[in-house]
């Protein structure tokens, strides 16, 4: 089947299509990541961290949609199968089994701190290419890295037990 | 980590526990090709299988969270990770790229129709040791054989192209 | 046209595709002898029973439209014709002109009893072929039996007049 | 029983009766049949008329429940019993079994033309006895006239294959 | 202060400024009432005619409100003073007091009764000089003989003690 | 009829019933003159008043209905016949025809100061008798104090005119 | 465990601690039997009583919970448990098995009758010691006052049998 | 293209054609105004100027829909292209740049007083021909008659100067 | 007065009446327990707690509503009375005064634990006698043994504390 | 500008004027305050705690408003200026930075507790000359108080460490 | 009437300016192809595409209002007039009556396939003088591209006849 | 306590939390005195305003929060304390006691085009830095900017007095 006509040039498209690509694949991981945190996690946090995580879901999986039809608006066949993202998620996974409420709000921080370091770079890198799509990834960019705050704030005796 | 406390008999158990990790990566999958679909469906169908598949994905979604709090809830830790999901995944999947509205209308009704069928075998295993977890795959079921039809219908011309 | 293809073996379709016609024919005459119960009642008792009858339509309706559909997901085709709905109700139907209160009370608790009945024949008989189809056999049945309990709950002085 | 009061002249409510009558019997007919594609239609346009159709039976609904009150509150007892309709649905019916949706557009196209053409015959002749029931018949009229644009549109390449 | 202009010629506004200002004057009244039954009504039907009553006096105030706007937009001054209404009130009252639901069912049948009537004649009278407001005053009465039945459906056995 | 029972001794009925009686002629008439002003007023600021005017009726109306429920809880028939509210309505009315929205200002403001001076009267005389009243009382009046302020405030420059 | 602090003075908070404990049982008490009057009732009026009954569970519900948590705020432990509610419930109760709807009546207007008797006598009682917990009982008790009319009014012909 | 089967007969189509597609041009350039003054007018009542115009604006483009469908319902092709509205309105249009508030509100006084004459020629027209269309046009003149009030209400002191 | 008739044969009823009894009381008491650990609760988790126990009372009140209707729908009297939930409850209760956070969650837990248990053996004794009623025990179930892991997870660290 | 002219003779006026401005600079005090912990808390609570904290705010400003319009509707001119809370604000307040959960539970239990105490003395101060401002002051005590014990039961094992 | 102050520099304000007012007309315009292709639309596809246009018709609105709104803002009077449409439209039209679905299909792909490439040229014009109008335009693009998308999709076949 | 990491280095962050903080306190500070307004507005445009304030406040409390929140997420901690707005608060604010309407559109349109000014220094200072700060500072600009309009044109005839 021939290409979909582009309203970017080649060029563009590329650098813009692969930081698309790549964040669809960060977004559904964390989409799984953390419904498999949200069944799991145990300890007297559990109620708390429990919703917390439905909202980054809820967050994770609406920008995927919003990700992956803005490839198809520019004409790049985005790819979100079951065998991709496993191949080539790159973010901080979770064992199996039950998981301390402690450990989740750390595994949660460590991800959420890790994507957004990766977002800042497409931003950067799409700014001239596409500002359409850059002002996308801004916009995921702003809620992940609010989420991170949350658990890291959540966090926070942990991180200062030096102090 | 110790195991939690089931409210049921180990054997009982294991035959329950297989049939939510196994429904859970169906429903996963099936959520992960539904939305693959849904962005790369193109043809004079574009808008119809689009929205069509949008409730395939919800209705897979909302399933995959009452199985796998089905499953915590019987003290069996749920396993739905995005290498597990990749890993296990046993219904018809879908190439990359661009897909043409027939082939998605095809692919969709024959992946219902083999969860369909993974379905009926678990709703028989599960009637002895647990009618409640029984209960949900029913409910399961219903919705998906409800989804097949449609697929199948939009299909019907060519299924009866000899006729 | 060729039969489209049906997730259940040929004799287990037997059963449950007759079961599930016929509780459509059940609900869609219900529905309409409901209704005309709704328009044709007078007396004291017009507003309540008036408004109760609309709630059994709304029931019977949305029941009709899941068990069509459940037939039509199985491969069979449903039959809600005029024609088909005359020919084949079965349960105790109403005289033309208005309608006292009293007897649209007797009429109602009389004709959901019956159907409750053969709602309970079908449920034992589809427990093997089609436990989906069972379930929402029960449903059904739970909704209308509360409908029936209404009726006869509005028409006790009569009943227990020899007590 | 004796009759109820009108507010209206004996000649001028039999014309008005009958219209108010017929009127109901062509509209719960349609819903019936509406219900009957929406459950068989078969092909490439199935999800598109599926949910075409339930409109229809919505405004046929709607509309049959305020002909048949308009037909009480001028004391006129209505009759929707399924032998009533059976006997006296005037319209084009459809045969059993699976629809094309072709047929089903041409099928709903002729019915809703079929309607309109004998709805207008009663706005005619109610004029003068009862405005406020023309008022009502005028209303159900533009709503049928819409549908029957709708389904006449979705036919035209087979209507101008001459052109 | 001088007149306001009007979109209608002098000899059909005064038809239709005194049929809308009479309308005002039922409508107001009957909302008046209505609510005077509703607080006062006693007996076995008090629930069913307390609520009924607030539906007359809900549809007396809406059309009370479009009546008055439309002679207004008409450019002609609506009264609806609390002076002018119990001075040109002309549908039957209420006495003063507690009121059995028979009472009140009798009433509320009559004063329906008298208003449509009323109306009627003004539908008449407005057909030529404004066709908008005609079409205004045949919603009204269309609204109030439907709660002229329901009345008249409840009271049914006292009309029909001699049959 | 006899008196219903009431749960106030007699002395402390009287007081009670006589507070609720007149706010329900002064609520009523206040509604009634609000939707007069409502429909006649003319001016640079008509939809701001207009609008206003409607925030004024539906507090009116809200509260009549709850003081009338209140003498009737207490064993007093309300009365608010077309007649009692036209004879004993004791707040500044309106004249008749257009209103220059300065004059509706004006009448407003005076009207809202009238009745919540005899609303003191009454929270003074209920506080012994029957508390329950007095704090539905004080409830109306915080409410229309309110809208006093705002006619006021909207007035303003004419008041301190000479300031 | 020692007591919660709380913002009123020793004696203050042991009038009003009791007025609250006291409120809460009778509200606790009339939802069960409210309920059990919705379950069991039979007879001609069994729709309207069966839902009229349900909003006074919904109001003893509701406000069951403010008064709780009105004593908790003042550091008073509320007992809520159903020991404590069968052994101080003080209010008429009703015998099992189904009930008339005359029988019905009855009951809850004499239990209403008495509960805001009871009410009255903590009204007065807690006046000085914390006004804001005699608001609370004011709302209760003008809730339940209304209550009680209506089913008063319901029963109205058989109290003035002898009228 | 060959044309649409109409409902109406020819002659009849011809009349109601013209009529409603005058109409949509009326009401696709009164909305086009309408914005246009919402976006460019200035001085002491911009707020409630600004409010009421889209008030006017969405009345008109609700209409224009409903005015085009029925065109298309009776088989006339509507034509809302941008050069057919600017080469056919025929209303008070409004000049550029910023608008005072007294400008605007006599342009919208005088361009509804005007589109409302027009429709009166066209109701006219229409009550033989399409009875069905004519209440249409019926509604339009109700809805467009009350907005020309609001505007000449807010006008009245200039309008009255010389009384 | 005599028993209602009963859809169900005297052996069927007499073991699914008192499946339906007895879960009546479960829930009734687990209502008002969840609602006294509601109020009283204190601790570092109180917030969280707090509210996940009006969710457990939502629940309970919810499906005891609902297993009553199905008792009276079978003709069999439900029984809800203060006297009788103190009497029959048979699932762990709960201390007065102030609960500490940790001691509810192991309370809940317990309780829901045992409740579940009890609900098990119903599900298999109704089975045969009445497959509507095992089907709704079958969802009162599934939603306790939801909120007894929720209060079990949150217990977790406390009951691995040997691991 | 002359003073707006008040309802209550001047004396009153000065007690209830006093009591409202003291209110309103709390109630914004606390709404600041609420937020600046809203953003700064970090802790193993932060998020049960967080939203908690924006439920007092909420409160806060929902009642600032009504506190300052009250005064408005007395006549006398409310102060909510930056520079007037911040010089009047008298509650205790919070240290810039991030805050630990434990010490904001004490911080809101402590500002909690000084604003009821300060709020009691108006109740007293204001009963005779406005009662109605008396009434809202008691509304705002009831919602302050329970926010209150929420953070003192929150507080609870370190209140009582000692025990 | 002079020149509204900008908070933008002169230089600015006309690339920004005009920028906004060619985007206004593109949106208007498009609202207006869309509407007319909305009723004219005839084949099979008829349905969809009637459905589609109207979200491009509700997206081009709300955008124009936003953007003409973002021109009074900066000062700038924005022009939305017919005549100012008509005259300045840029975008492919329509020719008039009816319109293939395959024909509107096209249309609509290359409408908006140049509106998106016009408005990239605005946003990197507006970069430096005025980055709030910038981000305002990227949000009008981004919507628009997806919306060429979802057509040329739906166009796929045709496009790739060759491949 | 130790400072929260960060996701930017830490000249970035400095530049980025003065931005923040400043605007927090802009937005707090705005609020107050758009409430102060709000309370003390009079004249004869007094509901306008009053009502068009509220608007103002609401945008600037929602923006005060995604703004406190943003610094947090970066590891600032925002300082929106009473003392600290009073301090640092650098827009016209306003005299105590009443304010005429005139001069409140004045005192808005110059606070509004102050803190317009304000945000786009920020919004160059940001680009760089950190363009999600950036992009929530365009998306405060925007709303501001449109409020300001909506003020400065309300004033237009004194701004062009000279004109």
């Amino acid at each position: 089947m021939t290409v979909m006509r582009s309203t970017l040039p080649e060029e563009a498209l590329g650098v813009t299509g692969t930081a698309l690509q790549e964040t669809l694949v960060d977004l559904l991981g964390l989409s799984l990541i953390g419904k498999q945190a949200h069944w799991n996690v145990v300890g007297p946090r559990f109620r708390s961290i429990h919703l917390q995580l439905d909202e980054v879901v809820a967050t994770a999986r609406a920008h995927s949609d919003t990700v992956a039809e803005r490839a198809a608006a520019l004409g790049v066949s985005p790819d979100g199968r079951p065998e991709t993202v496993a191949a080539t998620f790159a973010l901080p996974g979770t064992k199996d089994g039950w998981l301390r409420d402690t450990e989740v709000v750390e595994l949660m921080a460590s991800a959420l701190e890790a994507v957004v370091g990766r977002l800042r770079e497409r931003i950067a890198a799409t700014a001239e290419p596409d500002p359409v799509t850059q002002d996308l990834l801004i916009s995921v960019t702003a809620d992940l890295e609010k989420q991170r705050w949350m658990f890291q704030a959540e966090n926070h005796p942990r991180e200062t037990a030096s102090s």
